[in-house]
C-alpha cells in the first residue's frame, strides 16, 4: 500500500480549536499530515511565522503523524513537492463551499493528480474563526474553549503591545 | 499503517459518470473503497439491486481496490461493519451541501468514529445526476457522455418495457 | 439582423403576476417569445392544459409578439422546432440558481445552440409562486395582486368543486 | 405595556429537542407563547393530533407562559384570532432561510400586522428534525438526547406497530 | 410581566430605510428599543458619530420606545449593560444568514442569555444598503425612496465637500 | 424589429476566457453588444485602461457586432446614453446570484426601463476570475486556456516590471 500523505493549509493567525479539530481528524485518515503555513505578503498577520510554527507544534505534539511546515508556494506545488496526493480542507458555510469549489477547480486545472478533500467542520466550532477570536480579545473578552490556553495567553500580551 | 477503508454509498439507479469520477478519485486516496447501494423500501426505483450491482461491477472492474455491495443499514452502522473509518461523498452545489452537512452532524452523532469526507465534482460532472439521465432517455435523447455505453442501452431497454 | 425567438417554458398551473412580469419584459427583450406550457404526465394539475392555454391568451392578449403554444417534448427540442435560440427563465432565490444552473448545463449538453437566459424576478413578486397561490385559496383567502382577476375566479370555482 | 404574543408554529411530528430549544428562549422572548400544531390533511403523520398535543404538553410543562393549541387555519389568521403580533420561527440552515423568506413575504401580503420573527438554531440542534429522529428510529438506533425520553419511548412503540 | 428590551446595533452611515423599517417593526415587538451605533475605529465612515445620531434621532422622534445610543464594546455587551435581552437584525439575503448566523453563535459563546432575533427585510427594502446609497449619490443620482429626505440633503452635502 | 442592444459591463483586468465565452454568447443573443470597462478610481488595477480596450478588441475582432468602450458612468446611465435596452452578466455561482440580485434591485429603482439579464457560466469556465488568474501568473504557473495568448504574455511582462 502507497503511502496516504495530505496538507492542511492555513494562515492559523492563530491556530484555533476549529482548526485543531480538523487536524485531530485528518491525522487519523492519512499516514502523514503536513500542517503548513501558507505567506502572503500583502496579507498583515498579528504573529509572525515562528510564532505560528510554535503555536502549530505545541498545539499537535501528541499527533506522531502531523509535520508543521510553512511555504510561500502554491499549494498544489507544495502539496507535489512533499509527495501528497491530497489538500485536507475544512467546510463551515455555504460561503465558504462557493470559495473552495472555486478554488478545487483552479486547483485542478493547475495540477490535476492532487485532490482537495473536506471535512465538514464540528457545529460547536462552526463560527469560529482567528479573526473572531482576534475580535473577542481586543475587546478584553475571554476567548477559553476556542483556542487552546498558550495561544489565548499569546493573543493578549500580543495585543497589549501591537496594533491588532 | 493502519489500512485506510472507506465507503461510498449511493442509490447508483443507475451509476453515472458523476459517480464514476468520484470512485476513481475515492480509489486513490483510500487502500479500499467500498461502493455500496443502500436499500429504501420507500423509495422506487428504475433499476433492480442486482442490476444496479451489475452495472458498478462492470463500471469498476479496472480498479483494484473497489468492491461492490449493497445494504439497508444506516450508512454508519455498515461502515462499522465494514472496519471503514470513512464515508465519502461527492458535493455538486450549494444545496447538496446543505443536506450533506446535516447529514455529516447526523452521523457524527450516531457514530463519531466514522468520518465523512467529501469530494467536490468536476464542474462537466456537476449537472449530471441519475434523475437527469433517465428524464433524458425518457425524451428519446442521448445520454453518451454521461453514463458508460452499456448503462446507456440498459436505460433504453428499461425504458421501453417500464414505466420511468 | 436574424430575428430574435425565445421560449419561456412553465406549467403555469396556474398563471400568476409573477410569471406575467417576466413575459412583459422577455416580450420587449426579444422580436418574439413563444410561453409554453410543458406537460409532464407524472405531475397532477390543478387546471387542465386548455384552461391553462386560455387564461395565458387573455393574460397576454396586449402583447403583439407573445405566442402560448404546450409541448410534451425536452424544452431544447422544443425551442430548435421554433427556431428559437433562447429559452427565457426567471430567477426567484438562491435554490432557483442552483437549479436553473443544472438545467442550464443539462440543456448545454443537448443541445448548445440554444442559450438559457435569465431574469430576476422584481423583489415584489419573488415570493408568488403557483402553489403558494392554491395554498392561499383553499383557506378561503383573496390572492388579489398575486393574479389576474379572471385566474383567481377561475381558482375559487375549482377548488370549489375539485380536490386542489 | 401592551402583552407581547407570539406563535410557534409546526406540524411536531415528534416534538424535538431542536423544537424545544426554541420554545424556550421563544418563552423569554414574549409574554405568552402559543405553540401550535398545524393540521394539514394532505401530508401523512406518524402521530395523532392528540399524541402530538400530549408530547408538547408534558414537554412545556416547566414553562408558565406556554400554551400548546391546534388549528387548520392559516398561520396569519389564527395568529390573528390568539391576538398574537408575532410568529416565532427557527432557522437551521440556508435552505431554511429561502423557505422562510418566501414565506415571511407571502404572509406580509396576508397580514401585515403580524411580524415574522427568527431564531437561529442552536449548531448542536442544527441537524435534529423529526424525520432524521424517525429514519434513525426506524433502523433502531437510539435518539437519546435529540428528543426528550417519553417522545423516544413512544417512537418506538409506534414504529413496532405502524409503517412509519 | 417584565419589560422587553431589545438592541439594534449597526453602523448606520447613513441610516436608510431599510434601517427605518427594521426599527419600526423592532418597537412594535419590544417595550423598548436602543438604536446603537458601533464604533470601529478601524472602519472609516462618511459621516461623524454626532451626524449619525442627529439623523437616527431626527428619524425615530415619532417612535416613542426608541433610544438613540453609540458604543465601541462587544454588542452583547453593550446589550446587558442596558438591561437588553435580545439583539435585533435584519435579514436579506443568504449571504447576511450565513454571517448572521457564525454571529450569533458567537454571540451565544461570550453570553448566553442574550438572544438574536431576525426579522426577514422587506422585499422592496432588500436591495438598500449604506453603501449602495452612498455610490448612487457620487453619480449625482437621486435616492429619493431609500433614505430620508433630510439624510439625501446630507449625503449630497457631504459628497461635494468630502472624498466618498 | 426594433433593434436589440445590450451591454457586458465589467473591469476586464485582464478579460479571461470566462468572459470571452459570455461576450460570444451575447453577440448573439443581441443585435449589437457593447463591452465596455468600467472606471472605479477607487479600484487599483494592473492594466491601464488603454490596455484593457486593446486587450478586448484583439480578443473580439472576429465578432462583427460587439463594441468596445470605457465609462465611468453608472451602468444604467451608460446603458441609455447608447440606446441599450439591457445589461448582460454572467452568473457563476451562488455568491455572484446575490450580489447580482441585488445590483438588479438597485438598477431597476435607478432605471426600469434597462433589463438586466444573465447567462449561466459554463461550468469549465466558472472558476476563473482576472484575479485567480493574476494569483496564478505571480507564483510563475501558466493560465494556458484560461486567458488568450496575448493576455497570458501581457500577465508575464506587467508582473516582472510591476508590483501585482
Amino acid at each position: 500500500m502507497k503511502e496516504k500523505i495530505a496538507v492542511y493549509a492555513g494562515t492559523f493567525d492563530p491556530v484555533t480549536n476549529g482548526h485543531l479539530d480538523v487536524i485531530e481528524r485528518g491525522s487519523r485518515l492519512f499516514d502523514k499530515l503536513y500542517v503548513t503555513i501558507f505567506i502572503n505578503p500583502k496579507k498583515h498577520t498579528l504573529f509572525t511565522v515562528e510564532e505560528r510554527v510554535d503555536m502549530l507544534k505545541e498545539a499537535t505534539k501528541h499527533l506522531e503523524n502531523v509535520v508543521i511546515d510553512y511555504s510561500d508556494d502554491l499549494a498544489v506545488s507544495y502539496a507535489k513537492s512533499v509527495h501528497a496526493n491530497a489538500l485536507l480542507r475544512g467546510l463551515r458555510a455555504t460561503v465558504d463551499f462557493e470559495y473552495e469549489l472555486q478554488l478545487a477547480s483552479s486547483n485542478h486545472y493547475l495540477d490535476d493528480s492532487i485532490e482537495m478533500i473536506f471535512l465538514m467542520s464540528k457545529p460547536k466550532h462552526s463560527f469560529i474563526s482567528s479573526s473572531t477570536v482576534k475580535e473577542i480579545v481586543s475587546h478584553n473578552h475571554s476567548v477559553k474553549g476556542l483556542v487552546p490556553n498558550y495561544v489565548e495567553n499569546a493573543l493578549y500580551k500580543k495585543i497589549n503591545t501591537d496594533e491588532l
